[in-house]
């Protein structure tokens, strides 16, 4: 035992001081047990020890090979799938003193993860909410204790059964927004040492919760065509022992993507095989542009490995900060971590949220909000094209409000965020969605804006710091 | 070291199968070491061990005694102050399925932990939350990131600043409830395996989160006269590596006493010997009947050791979930922790808040509801002291709406608890409050509310009970 951690140990240096370059072949066992004098026994266990690190790899019938810490983003270039794991995460201050920093009112919010505030909160549903407030009594009633308000789940669970998904209201639980949904379920899925599996670029939220969690953090990268690359997914669940996958498949943040039907039903082929949970990032499924909603993991999940996250926050307000996950079987332990911490998401809005939804004006609102967010996008889109220096790419997919841009290799959008927040002027650098810093020129920006003379503005002097 | 492990565990099945009594002293070092044969050193770790496993503890000068893992609790009887290490926290189910049954609106609820909602929610605050409502420019405020309304945090710190408590607006974070308050410091200031000393008889929820963060947990007993046992906390401390302690000082929940200043000071002075940290869980600070608000912790802290938790839920409904936590240094921790959770406590509810404290309206309304709450506890005392079997005693103190019920001790009151949700009337048993299940004979009454022929039924009926 001692004589196998002393070879990990070496061969791990090798590794860490570059000896051993990354995807390099290690001698096979064989050549190592007679360059060392070693027992095979003593060499398996080094290198198990090793791949259990995530350090090193094996690949069927070819050997160990040493694992890649930063693999690139190549949405555009040539496409290398590499699977990662990451040594040790730290994202949280940064994503925190940029959340800071845009907040603001004079920064121009093309940084903000929210929607225009002027396209959400529509009328009625402030209607719903003075109607609500001026009744004392809807002040005075019990506290929707977890799962949550019946009624509102009821909804829920039909809106699911309308894509045919069957839903019973009991399979889900209300939350404080779909952050606190997605972190409730990771906590349930999961304990300290695990590991997950993380799209490469992905909402810095996963992040923060697998660094406060203790959780091992693999990802794959996205693929240049298709959005989700099945074939290093299909690596990293063959190499890594992963628990629980955490992906955003449907208008991606912060590049834009949706997955395709037959990738989406791959990928539950493999969950289903390998016995995985999926958590589902889905808080965009209503703000796809192009035919209908598009299909939720939990369309193909057969096993209730698929807990789906979502919430009214991007179509309705953020003042509502109500959200949900489809739990299944995971309810009642999901529930039971609310009541060490929120006990429930706010019981008026909950209540509002009932009557907005049965009286069916959710739907109405979602189809001028969609009208209205791809306008909007569509004009900046078009400004981009026609003024970004050359060098520069735009993802524009039909969803969402954002638009993702690559800038030239040699600029950092860390450095460029920073010149413009001094100019007043909020972006999200690349750097805030992937935690390995691989990327580091791609902006997200915010597209939901009318085209006021403001923005304009700021666009404009977001292009001339480009192109300085 | 096999020798020591081997002692060690013959020692532990010694305690186990009840040979070892509690507090019952183990044989000295030297006296094991001549009956043994075994080493000095070899003893002495396996005494040690035990030690780390809280199954002995050691008093200076004295020796090693078996640790007591059962103490009941002895508010009116002889007093034998002993801590107690806790092998397995397990209150979470019991939790749960109780706050379900007490739920349904035709449940008496003398078992609610939250007060009669017609004294909360007064008409002016309803007044502004309307005013707040007729405005969409209210709905479409940026989100309140951590730490919160920066004015409610101002006018927080006024409140601390008034009890000469200095203070300042960025020590505060805005949280989603008291409880929410209470789980993220206890997450900024823990982590798996450390020692955290919690009173014998408290909120259930702070069992809930120490067991969900793997914490080790050392209670003390309560003191019969002054609530709080110093010596106990004194040999608390000595014997166990407490990192936190997590306690309820004034109007504690459930057994109503307000711990005196001079023992408080005490409290304060063996914080400070021992640099640990205090949770302060004070939800019911503005409940207090007698004279002025009493003091919390805070006020004598002089080196930034104590986290101060509290709400307006209990004040003003359980609609606002809005709560608090003085952090002072761990302020951006906390901050860091709602990022990965909820993001932001309600965004409306804060403004609401804001405008009903700056106007004065809080402390009028705080006014009323003492009155109001002490009356109508009075009333229930009353009955209770005239109708109750012998055998009865009622814990009556000055301050929140909980009377705090010892039966006879051939009853238990998990059994009644039982009966009675059979007969729709709700009370809270002992064993929601005391994970070691040592006190099964007590009941929390909820006297928050008037004495109408319902009340007076379900009492009466409660009686009944009790007497058979």
């Amino acid at each position: 035992m001692y004589k196998s951690e002393q070879l990990a140990n070496s061969i791990k240096q090798l590794i860490e001081n570059g000896s051993l370059k990354a995807n390099e072949k290690l001698p096979s066992l064989r050549d190592q047990v007679n360059r060392s004098g070693l027992s095979l026994m003593t060499v398996l266990n080094a290198y198990q020890e090793l791949e259990s690190q995530g350090l090193i790899y094996s690949v069927e019938k070819s050997g160990y090979f040493v694992a890649e810490l930063f693999s690139p983003l190549s949405l555009s270039s040539t496409h290398n799938p590499t699977v990662s794991l990451n040594a040790k995460i730290e994202i949280n201050s940064l994503v925190f003193n940029y959340l800071k920093s845009i907040q603001p009112s004079e920064i121009v919010p093309l940084g903000s993860a929210f929607p225009n505030h002027e396209l959400l909160n529509p009328p009625k549903l402030i209607q719903i909410m003075g109607q609500l407030t001026r009744n004392k009594k809807n002040f005075e009633q019990n506290i929707n204790l977890p799962p949550g308000n019946f009624e509102l789940r009821k909804l829920i669970a039909q809106r699911y059964g309308m894509q045919g998904i069957p839903t019973q209201p009991d399979d889900i639980v209300i939350t404080s927004g779909c952050l606190d949904a997605l972190n409730l379920s990771l906590q349930a899925l999961t304990k300290a040492g695990d590991y997950i599996l993380l799209q490469e670029t992905i909402f810095y939220g996963a992040w923060q919760i697998a660094e406060r969690l203790g959780l091992k953090v693999v990802t794959i990268p996205e693929h240049p065509q298709e959005g989700f690359d099945i074939e290093a997914f299909e690596q990293a669940i063959q190499t890594y022992p992963i628990k629980v996958c955490w992906f955003m498949l449907n208008c991606h943040n912060p590049i834009g993507f949706t997955v395709s039907e037959k990738i989406k039903f791959q990928i539950a082929k493999l969950l289903h095989e390998h016995q995985i949970y999926l958590i589902e990032d889905d808080v965009y499924e209503e703000l796809f542009y192009r035919g209908t909603k598009p299909l939720s993991m939990k369309y193909f999940d057969q096993q209730n490995l698929v807990l789906h996250c979502s919430s009214f926050s991007k179509t309705l307000g953020s003042t509502f900060r109500i959200g949900w996950v489809y739990a299944g079987k995971f309810s009642e332990h999901i529930q039971h971590l609310q009541l060490m911490s929120t006990i429930s998401a706010n019981t008026l809005m909950q209540n509002a949220l009932v009557e907005f939804i049965s009286n069916h004006h959710y739907e109405k609102h979602l189809r001028v909000l969609r009208r209205n967010l791809e306008k909007n996008k569509r004009i900046f889109f078009e400004y981009f094209k026609k003024n970004l220096p050359t060098g520069c790419e735009i993802h524009n997919y039909a969803g969402g409000y954002f638009l993702w841009l690559t800038l030239p290799s040699h600029i950092s959008s860390m450095t460029l965020y920073e010149h413009l927040i001094q100019q007043n002027i909020g972006v999200a650098p690349s750097q805030l969605f992937n935690v390995q810093q691989a990327q580091k020129n791609h902006l997200r920006i915010n597209c939901s804006f009318s085209w006021t003379i403001e923005i304009e503005m700021a666009v404009k002097q977001l292009i001339a710091n480009i192109s300085d």
